[in-house]
């Protein structure tokens, strides 16, 4: 049951995805989403409360990082307690092909980049909140936030574009490059 | 003039965040924003297109930013370029209390929360396109745009707890604690 359940969201997933590239997000209906996965609405409304849901329904990130987070060896500075938590990130995102499509059509929607934004940002609020449970006071909290989320978009980023390296040295290079940005002199090297 | 015009939108402004706090941003129309400030409707809408770009209307920030990377010596890194025009931050700012305010009407409100962020990410974004044209490539804009907007708001939230000192210092400080964060080893210190 549960299984099926997995496959009828996936089917709706990749059903609405199709529709938004061939037709637009404006011009698709959830009747057409629920036709084209040859399932029906009420299906449909079990898993998301509207079409845009599609595209952010799933609080996986979240579900992931947060007892990882908390699960964090004890004394662990609140940024690498972050980028440890954030190392299985890959075992939590969609396929690549489906990711990459995704952020086509939410770049092409205003209101979908800030619906994306909103949910980045409660996210980050969200970290911020779990290494204060940690005992790190809140500017470090929030700065290890900034970074990690920086660090965590070059790694995510790199990892979309086909590396397939270990996703913990992907975090790491990608620190390596922000700390190369954030220490660089008044003048370029 | 331009003068009246000047104290006719600060009224405006002051009346909005005035009856926004005593009744709400929601229970609070334009109507009542001019009865206040003693003006008319059609003097509001010279200024804003309604009553939420009260709070946002100013592009001072980024008309403030924008020509002072520009103008930065050739050869600045991206992020000294950026703390460069950030250090003039508190010439464009409203005064202190009406900034308190209005964060503490943003924050109560969902809307407006987001209507903020959307401001602050489409600013990173003109400032990543502003480094690149200066030669940065992307990847190099992208972090110094995250690093540096992560310094501003930090050294932002100083000033406004009433930090008299510098604005450029503040930036310094604020990018050395970054800095400390971004570096920490695994363990604290």
């Amino acid at each position: 049951m549960a299984r099926w359940e997995g496959n009828a969201r996936g089917r709706l997933e990749r059903a609405a995805l199709d529709l938004f590239r061939e037709q637009g997000y404006d011009g698709t209906t959830v009747v057409q989403i629920t036709q084209r996965a040859n399932l029906t609405e009420r299906s449909f409304y079990r898993w998301f409360a509207d079409k845009r849901e599609v595209l952010f329904g799933d609080d996986d990130l979240e579900a992931c990082y947060l007892p990882r987070i908390e699960a964090a060896p004890e004394g662990l500075g609140a940024l690498p307690a972050l980028l440890l938590a954030f190392a299985s990130t890959p075992d939590v995102l969609r396929p690549r092909d489906f990711l990459l499509e995704r952020a086509a059509v939410i770049a092409a929607s205003p209101p979908l980049r800030e619906r994306e934004l909103i949910k980045m940002v409660t996210l980050s609020e969200k970290l911020v909140a779990a290494l204060v449970r940690r005992g790190h006071d809140h500017q470090t909290a929030s700065l290890a936030a900034d970074v990690g989320s920086a660090v965590l978009r070059l790694a995510t980023h790199r990892w979309l574009l086909g590396d397939d390296s270990d996703f913990s040295d992907l975090l790491a290079t990608a620190r390596r490059d922000l700390l190369d940005v954030a220490a660089e002199g008044p003048s370029t090297p």
